[in-house]
Parts: C-alpha cells; structure tokens; sequence
C-alpha cells in the first residue's frame, strides 16, 4: 500500500472554518469531513493522499513546490488566495505536476472578484459549485489524468 | 425502466465536429464516443438521458425551457454560445431545471474571451478540461443533486 | 378590414414561456394573454396586427427583414437578444419602418448586461417595466408615428 | 373631484424651453402644450396632477420628498439631471411612491453620456422616445399601477 | 458661552428624510435627534455648533465657502452630492478649515457609484457606518484637530 | 469542369437585403449581382463557386463546418455575425480550410462596435469597404492561397 | 450706449472666493477686479457686459436660457460645475448664442477629473491658464465672433 | 474584571513601525502608544482587549477566525493587507462579529490603489484620518454596536 | 503616357527591410519585388505609380499632403505608423483623395496594438493579409473607384 | 529693434495645408496670413518673432530644445502630435520656457483622440477654437506672462 | 571586515525553486549559485550581504522593515510578490534604505499581469532580463548609491 | 582593434539635453560623460561602440534597422519614443540583434504614460534609475549575451 501512487490535496485559507459558518454558501461538511471522503475515495481509486490546509500562503506555496518529489498530482482549493495569488500560481508550474481546481461554491455566480482565478492557468481542469463532492470528483479526474486507460 | 429520472445533456456549436479537427484542444474522441459513455454510465446511475448536440442558438433555448416537464436535470456544453447567449442564459433560468456546465477544454487556459460564462449564471456548478470524463463526472454530480443522500 | 395598416409585433427568445417562470420578474400573462390585448387594442385603433414569436435570431431577422412591404410599423421584444444581436439591428434599420422597443420588465433594474440595447439604436422609442401594459402603450405610440395627428 | 388621487409630474431643468429650441431632438410642443395634454388625460383617467418644472436639482429633491402624502405616484423627466443625480435618486427612493420616468426624445440615440440614468433605479418603468405621448403613456401606465385590475 | 469655538455642521440631502424611510439603511433617528445629540456632546466639548441641513448643492457649497471667518471647522455629511459635487470639494478647500467626512451608512458595502467620495479630498478624516453616532465621533475627532493635546 | 476546386463563398445576415436599403452604405448591387459577378470570376480564374446566404448563425456554422471535404477555400462576409459569433469563428478553424473575409463597406468607419471581428482570428487576410469588387478581389485572393504560383 | 451689444459672462461656483483662498492656483485677482476689468475691456470693445456669479447650478441654468433674447454671447467659467453639469450644457445649446469658455487655471495639469468639460461641447472655443487676462481675451474672441471683420 | 466582553484589535504589517517612519504620514505616536490609550479607553467602556499585531496575512486571518469564540468585536487595520486580501475578508465574514475598520491615515488621499479595500465589505463602519485617535473612536463605536443603549 | 493618371503609394518604417527579415510574418518578397509587381500591374490598369518608402513620419505626411495635385489615388501600407499617427491621418485627408489602406500580414491576427489604424479612418478600404498580392489589389481596387465603370 | 524679445511660434504637422483644405474645420486663413497677422500683433506688443512650421516630429523638438537661449517664450501648435508626441513634451519641458497651447479649432468637439494634450503638460495656458484669431490672442497672453505689469 | 557595509538581498516565492524548473524562463542557475556569485561580488566591492529567500510575505516584510539598523541598501527580487504586495511596497519604504530590484526575467515580455511592479515605487532603479548577472549588476548599482564617487 | 565587436548605443530625443536641464530627475552628466564612459568601459570589455543620439524618430529606427551587419547587439535609450514608437519596436525586432533597454530615471516611478514600454518587447533586459551607471550596466550585460562564458 506504500507505494500507490500518491495525490497531495491543499486546502487554503478559511477553509478549516467549514461546516462551522455561512452553511448556505459552503454547506455543511467540515474539512474533517471533506478528507474522511477523499481517503475512502483514493482507497478505492488506489491513491494515497495527503490533505493539508493552511491559511499562509507561503505554506501553500512551499507545499505546491515540494510535491513534485513526492506526489503524482496536485487537488487545489486556494480560497481567497485563489484570486490574489501569483506566488502560488508560479509554485503550481513550477511543482511541473498535474493540477485540479477545486472550489466548493460556483465562484462564477458570486461577487465579481471571485471570477478571476490565478490558480485556473497552471490547472488542467476546473470544478466548483459542487461541495464535498467536488474533491471527489477531482480525484476522479486526477486518476484518469495520472493513469489514463 | 422507462420510470427513471432523465437527464437531458445539451450540447453546442461545433461539438459535432469533436474527434475530426483540434484534437490537441479538445481530444480525440468524438460526441458519439461521449454520448455512448454517458449513456453507460447513466445506466449505471439509474438515469435515463436525452443526449442532443445542435448548431443552433434557437435549438438549444428551445431543448432547454421544455426540459422542465421531461427531465429532472440539464448537463450543458453551450460551445462558442457559452460566452455570448444571453437567450440560453434565459431559457436555462425558466426551465427551473439543476444545471452543470461542462467544457471539454480548460476555457481559463484559452483566448479571454472564453473566460466569461453567461451558463455558469445558471448553473449549480461548472466542470471544465477534462474532455469526455468531466460529461460523466457532470453525471455524477447531477445525481447528488437530483437524489441527494 | 382588409384593408387596415398592419402592424407586426415580433416578441423574441423565452417569450413563450411567459406566465409559467418567475413570474416576480415577468409577471403572470401568458404570450397568448397579451397577444389577445394587442388584437383588441389593435381593433379599437384601426390596426391589424402580425404577432409573432421565435427563440431564434434568424426567424426575427427574417420576420423584421420583410415587414418593409406588409407592415406599417414593427413593435418588437427581442428578450435575451436585445442585448447581442446586432444582425437584428440591421434587419431592423433595413426594414425602413418605423420600430418600438417594448420590454416587459425595466431592463436598467437588472443585470449591468441587461443595460445595453442594439435594439435601441433602429427604435423610435422604448417603453420597459409595464408588463402587457407596455404593449398596448407600444400600440398606442405606434398609432401616432403611423397616423399623426 | 377633490377626493381624486393625485399625481406628481416633475420636469427637470431645460425643459421649460420647450418648442422654442432645437425641435429637431425635442418636437415643437410646449411645456404648457404638455402640462395642457396631461391634465385632459388625468381627467380621462379620473386622476389630479401637479405638474412642475425646475432647473434647479433641490427643488426636484424637495417636491419629490414631500411628494409622499399628497401624492399616488411620480412621472419625472428629469432632463440632464437624469444622468447625474444621485440626490433626486435617493429623493425617489425616499418619497416611497410608484415612479415613471419620461423622456421626449430616445436617449438611448444621442450621446453616450445620456445612456445612464439614475432615475432608472427607482423607477417601475421607463418611457423614452415618444415626445408629449410620452407623458400620456405614461399617466396610462401610472394609473395601471395606483390602480391595477 | 458666546466665546467657545464653533464646528458647522453640514448636512445634505435627504437627510431631512431621516427616520421617516428606509430605516433599514440608515437607522430610526432623525435630523432632529441628530442635532440634539451633536448639541448635547459640543456642549460637552466645549464647542458651539452651528446644524444645518439643504437638498440644494448651492446651500452646501456656500454655506461652506463662508464658515472659514465663523467656524473652527466642518463636519459634513454631503449625502448624495458625496459622489457627485466638485463645487463642494472646491468650497471645502477654500474655506481653509479641517473638515471630517460622516456618513451614516458604510457606503462601501453600498452601490458602486457610493463608494468614490469627492468630499474625501478634502477632508482630515472619514467616519462611516456608524450612524448618529458618526456625528458625536466627528466631534469628538474635530475636537482633537481642532485642539490638540 | 466538375474537377474544378471548389469556393464556398458565405454570406450572413441582411445581406439579402443588398440593393434595397441604404445604398449609401452597402451600394446599390444585389447579392444575385454579387452572386453572378463571382461566378464570372471564378470561371476565369478556373474555380467553382458554391454562393450561399442565411440569416442564421446555424446555418453559417453548419455550412463552414462541413467546407472541408467539398471546398478549397472559404469567403465570407458575416454580416452582423462578424462581431459577435464565437460559434462562426470556432467552426471557420474547425474546417481547416484558408478563410478570406470580405466587408462590402469599411466597417472602420462604421460605428464603434463594428471594428471589433471574431471571424478575422481565422481569417487569412481581411477586404473592406470595397463594394461588390471586393469579392472578386476576395477571389483572386483566394486563388493565390489555393495555388501558389 | 444701451444700444451696445451686451455680452452675458456667467461666472460659477467658489469664483466668489477669488484672491482669497489658494492664490497659487488662482492667482490674487478677485471676481471684483476681473468684472473691473472686463467692463473696461468691453467699454473698449463697444460692448455691454451682464456681469454675474452664482454658486447653484440653477441660477447658471437659467440665466443661460433667457440670454439668448438679451445678449448677443456668453462666456462662461463654470467653476465645478464644468466638468458635471449636463443640465448647463443642455441650456447653453439652448441658448442659441455663441459660447467661450474660460478657466483661471489651466485646468489640464490639475487632476484627472477637471480635464472633462461638458461645456466644451457649447463652446466656440476655450482659454484657460492665463487669470484674469483669459477673461479679456475671452471678450477679444467674442468680438470677433459677434461681429466677424 | 475577567468577565469583561473582550475585543479583539488586529493590526496589520508595517503597524509595529508606527513612530519611526514617515511621522508625515502615519503620525509620531509607536504601537505600544496606541496600545496603552486602547488599554485606558477600554478600561472607562468596561471592556478587555487582545491587541495584536502580525505583519503574515495568515495571522491575521487565524486571529480573526478564532474571534468568534473568545471575542464580542473585532478593530481591524489591516496595512497593506486592506487592499489586496481576500483571505482575511473571508475571515472576518466567518468570524460572525461585528467589524470596525480603522486606518491611521486618510487612506481617500493617498495613491489610488490604497482607495479600495475589502476589509470594507465585512465592516460595520469605516474610521480613517485620526491616527491614534482613531482607535478610541473605534472603541466607542464598537462598545454601541455590542452594547447599544 | 504621360498622361495616365498616377497613384501614390506610400510604404512606411521597416517596409524596406522587407524580405530580410521575419519571412513567418511579412513573406520573403522585397519592396523591389513589390515595387516591380505593382508597375507591371498598373500598366496592365494605364496607371502610372509612384512608389516610395520611408521611415519617417514627416516623409509619410509629405508625400500625402503633396499628393492632391500629382496624383489621382493613394495606397498606403504605413506600418508602424499606421496606429500611432494622427498627422498621417490628417495628411490623408488633406490630400482630397481616395486611399486604400494595404498591410502585408492580418493585423488582426497579430498584437492587440496593431488592431487599431488611424489610417482606416481616412480609407474608402482596407485589405490586409495578402503579402505583396495586396498591393496589386489594392490597386485593381484603386482603379474601380478612380475610373468606375 | 534687435533687442526686443523674441517669441517662437511653433506650427506642427499639416498646419502648411491650411486653407486649402477642409475650411470648414480650419477656416480660410493661410499659415502665411496667420505668420503676417502675428508679425503685426508682435511689432505691436514689442516682440519679435521666430514662426516656423514643421511635418516633422524632431523638427519641433529641436527647435524647441533650443528656444531657451534665443526665445523668451514659445506658442506652439503641434498639430496632430500634440496628442501623440511624449517627445515634444519632454522638449517644451527641457526648454525652461512659458509655453502657450494654440490649436484653431475646438479639439474637444472633435473625434475622442484629440482631446487629449501632451502639450497642455507643459503649457502656461491653451487657447483653442478661434483660429488665426487664437494666434494673436497667445501673443497677447505671452506678452503678459514675459512682462506682467 | 566586519566593518564591511552590508546589503541585504531578499528573494522572494519560488525562487528556491531556481535551476530546477523552466529553465527556458529563469536560466540554470540555482540560488545557491547565485549567492556564491553575489558573495564574491560582494568581496570586489567591499560589501558584506545577507542574502536570504522566504516564500512567505511576512517573512519579506519583516527582513525588509529591520534592516535600516543593520544594511546599507536593499537589493529586492520579489518574485511574485513583486505585483501584488502592497504589505512589501509599505516596509521597503519603511526601511528607509535605498532600493534596487531584481527579476531574472524580462518580466515586461511576460503576461500581462507580470508588468506592473508595486516594488518599483521604493526602487531607485530596476534590472530585468539578465538572470544571475542582473544580481551583480544590482550590486555594482548599489555600490554606487551607497558610496557615489 | 578593428575587429573588435561593436555595439550600437542609440539615445532618444531630448538626451541631447542632458545636464543642462532637470537634473534633479536626470542627473548632471551630459551625453558627452555618458559617451566618454561608455567608450572606457567599451574597452575594458573589448568592444568597439558607435554612440549616437537624435531627436528624430525615423533616425532611430534607421540606425537599428542597418545595426545588423555592423553590430553585435543594441543598447538603446529611446527617450519619449519608448512609449509611443511601434516603429522603433519593429526595427529592433527586425535588426534581430540583442537588445538592451536603458533609462536615466526610474520610469516607473514618474507618469503614468511613461510606465508601457514599447521598446521592452524587443529587449532582452532592462535597466532604469541609475543615470550614466545604467549605460556601463547595460554593456556589462551586453558583454554577456554577446559572450556568455
């Protein structure tokens, strides 16, 4: 089992706040909840994960840049550094690895700052408005990426 | 069988011509390859679908707001239409209907003027860059909408 | 009677589906309800009238195109392709007739991309936010273009 | 006769110059011409009508604050404070009555700065084009939503 | 009594609307209590006030030019002539005072068109979203500016 | 003659219109005119000629889409299509065929809205304001691009 | 002497302040000593002038209207009110005279938002930067236009 | 004592620099001066503070998110961080209390890219322009909203 | 032959590098070889050319403004200055005569600054795209507005 | 007379064609009649003058580099490039001279491109919109800024 | 040689990713081989460095504000800070040292969102495109600034 | 010594002027200085230079045009064209030598205007705000690229 394949999953900025606050935005799932389905998910896709989050930047930066060693692929919700982050943008190409954009809202049907994302140019796909089950859908999608029939 | 929820999967200008041109844009397969995997993996979900594809603005307004009484979802892949129809935009809303918009390509990654979505105002989610996997992964995220746990 | 001026009223995309979604924007008249206020309005005016609707840009291009030789004037709703379509514009122009914008909802309250009208530029004038009212008011207008007093 | 409702019809600056200067764009009415119209189709509609004109914006914003307790609703033509007013628009908002906004000729063909109005956001609807009729539609209209069937 | 600095206090329009409309925005107190409470706290102050309130930018605009010989400073809520009057601005500059900017509303969650103040160039400092309680803020800070320990 | 290449030339919206209205911006040449002034070109220049009109963008699309297998080349003037169909632009690069694009008057100096061309992304060279001469150059363009001297 | 033509100069907002405040923009030259000199100047020219100062846009509005009977010209300094006031460029067309427009300042190396005049689009021409003398030089102008050699 | 309502105050980067830079600016008074008179005011309204400052985004954010628990209000200058960080807006939503905004200087005056802030979005009021007066004024201003009369 | 009526054509900056450089972009032909195409094909149309080249602007507005006596047209290809010149544009309007504007590559394909031309604005047309064959074009072009059949 | 101080009149591009060409705009004067009507207005103020016109950029800028020695102050009409040319600025400014703006006709009534001045950076004053008239209007204002009473 | 003035060299996210990943953007270099460059560089021109590299703002923030005690000047490469941190530009000012920047690339070749730099409002000079020389280059610069001849 | 590489250095309009005026925002070296360092540090480096300057656009471009055969690489300060000269742009791209962009000044820390650079396009890097240094820079760096170790 050491040696699936492994997928690092970010997570960023107010996120570990979810479940807790604007329900009717986020919904009702906690991160704790999200990374319980993302590991029964990779078990049966055959992926390991690491799931992480962080409210610095700088760790999802220093996260994103590390993976290349160690992971297959890159799941990305950068919250609210989703539309500020060019640092973190750069990290994601550099990483040379994968990448799936996660966010759990449809950022497209919200304030007009929150259309643009930094984090959409160094991603192969995008996925939003779908919660929890968005990130299992990315770990759908990264393991056809990472091993494409 | 004929008694299970449908999904009616709309799809835009050009999307015909999948599999024959720019297949390092939009992959090799073509929209029969994708409705025969829909249909599979509808099967699986126990959903029926009504895959249609037209060049036509009038056509795809005209699918959508009579969608309302035969199906229980639309899954749209408006093409070039996605970033200029506000008449589909329209149809979409008064169909009343759960909406995911799909795109076969990253439309982040392309020209500007293919990152604004009049569809993503309509939709409950947006799944772009996947090629064919993000039609079934759109299948999956609709059936949580449609029958959530 | 035959031999009354006739006005063609063209309404345009979604238009069908008035009195069945959100009615809080639209209000509850159905396209037949106001189709059947026009004709009497029409009848105590003087006017025979061609009302029409289509969800495609072609048909009210086409119906606009060839008013110039049956109609007197054209009173026109061209719901989501206000805002795009400059091929009716020039249909509009073309026609050489005397053109009213009618919108059933005040346009300038809703969505910045709901401000902007190609309509406008062919139109004589615009009467938005009366619902079905708007449309006799349109007749009314038209009335005094046509047959001045 | 005293017991009707009444209306409050305000003109804004320059449109007591009327029929004297560039008939062209405005038409060779009067304001008295148009005063005199309003008050025979009040009658028709069983309305009363204070009608004014102003060049300066404080009276606009007075008479339209005070105008809650005498009146039913407002029909404003606010001539080039339109485009700039954000005082009458908060005077509009705050007198909490039905409001139609009147122009004689189709802003929307003249220069780009006469396409915005303020006077839009508190308005039920907009009348534009149609010179002295203008206003008659409008009462029409105004008596629709003071007294709706 | 009659030797103790003077503060005008300016007040534009539809602030004499206070209390009576959309309290939801800007709270139940009227200019009155207003004037009342600023009283009460200048007297604390050790300030004498001079309250006033116009819907017409000229009665701001003078009223400002000429309280550089009567006054030690202004407190001015500008209301809609905020965003709008460059002869406010210029009359605030000439009178040579310090001025503090109040708005009982936070503009900046406001419309778009709120959130640019030309009073702000000219002003020491902004309070904003507080309610009366801006007032007796200003003068408190205008006491600071005025009399610095 | 059958082994000629083939041309498809298509024409958008208002364009049947030609010779009817406004002259003074589109001259006074019907399509049949332009239609029989290409054939006569063609058959110089040894090319077939495949002469179409729609007002609808379908049928635009659906025309260029299937250009590949029966044609060598595309002309097309769009119409009012030019500046607003992505679905056009997609299908013109989808044939895979050299594209010419043709204007009859020099839409840059036509209003602001008409300089701006999706079709000219596909286009190998751009022919305005030259009248009905311009699809003759169009043709003498075209048979350079098909075969080089 | 009545019978000399008469020249109406119409001066706006804060010029009542001139020499008093910010005399490194505006020089030391009150409105006093301008009107001095313009008399002077017109006496030498055989003109009459209507020498007059208003803070409230309506007053600028309305003395401009009723000048087109009384005067042969208007130059105007519109303060503030240059770069805002539709409602004053409306009424200077309305007048039907010829219109120079004059700034104190060179209003063009100040900031951004005095660089718009809306009573340039009146004006025969404009002078601005050079003080009281642009007022002279204004009447120099006006002679010639008026009374053209 | 220990049951006192506590607020948070949370200053941004550069704030623990106040005193020794640019005083032209931001004043002489350091952050432990500020400190102290938030301490003192605190103590007359009866409240405990918790005064921070971080120059990391991320602080700021896991500051703000953990309010909710421990705290009745949050006082925020975000330095830099005011403009560009969406991160600590999503905090400060999450948080559920009440914000006061707070800059030492006026941040209107100042280079456009310091005019727009998103702290705003999430606050209650706004205060800029009186240094470490400031901070009282929040404090007075908080202790109505948690505890008005 | 002396008497053939003559066309102008002006080349601008870098035309003489033509060939030299970037054959991806402007062709391998030299302005030698376009100068010697354009002859022969005006004396296949009874034209006699001058052709000229410059890198300089004072040259480009030279030859224009000096063109109305010797010349019947002008063709300008006026590279670089084609989007920065107004003193071209205001040559060639001064010139009286008819222009035809000729780029060797589509600008529109190319950087978002060379989309725009102030020369177009003075064209009766433009062809862009062609190479040298635009030339020859152009002047076919220039033959049907100069000598109309 | 050698020692009167001596004024260069700058004259830009295509301001050699005057007269001949569009009058409607420029009126009828020739440059000749404009430099023989400011050579009489010059003996009379006491000035001599260097009037120079050039189609050339770096003419202007030469010579207006070079005006400090030999000029006391400079009028310049830069014709097209005063709304181009950084160049001509950088010189105007480099010269240390007062700089009077003259253009003939009223720039801010024409297209949007000539609105803007490079040259009103550096000017004391512009005067446009009077024609030949405006010469000798910036004579008199140089006379004055050179020997102010 | 502890003596030795010192300058601090800060490098911001990513760049520890330096040789490893695109090396067609950032050349071969690692940061270890630039720091041993700068060092010996360092040596020749008498200076001590400190040379550090974070991927977190604060930490860029925090070495910026304290190194007025500690450093002669600061050499900067803010990496994708450099256009977004407002926080860097505040404490590079705050610092009150001079100032150089460094970008390895020509980041005005680059997208379009890598062209502004808030860095350079504090730079007394920017070095782009040279890779590892630009750092010397700096060096040399600062040398200068620090100690001018 | 002859066959030394040589290196182009162009200087733009008004550096003719250098040390004689704004020295505050150029320094006080004049071109003289800039060229005789130049020429010491050219040997040092073992390059042979030809140092020009004018004022003259198409100067500028013909010497970069010709640079290809007679040099190695281009150091071009192109003054006020740097922002306007799309001319300039395409000769350094077609001399297809390297090219280094120098400025006196840090250009981004002045207007607006001169903060795009078209010069940079073409430029393998760029150096700004070190005065004569930044030409010596600028060779060192050329050094390099033409004879990278």
């Amino acid at each position: 089992m050491t040696d699936r394949p492994s997928i690092l999953i970010v997570n960023g900025p107010n996120l570990n706040m979810l479940g807790k606050r604007e329900p009717e935005i986020y919904g009702r799932d906690t991160l704790a909840d999200i990374e319980a389905a993302c590991r029964k998910k990779a078990d049966e896709l055959g992926f390991a994960i690491d799931f992480r989050q962080s409210n610095k930047e700088g760790d999802l930066v220093e996260w994103t840049q590390s993976a290349g060693t160690a992971h297959k692929g890159i799941i990305v919700n950068a919250g609210g550094y989703t539309h500020t982050s060019i640092a973190l943008l750069d990290a994601l190409i550099a990483s040379g690895l994968p990448v799936v954009e996660v966010h759990l809202s449809n950022i497209f049907r919200r304030e007009e700052f929150r259309h643009h994302s930094y984090v959409s140019r160094a991603a192969s796909g995008v996925i939003c408005g779908f919660g929890l089950k968005g990130y299992l859908m990315a770990l759908d999608a990264m393991a056809q990426i990472v091993r494409p029939d």
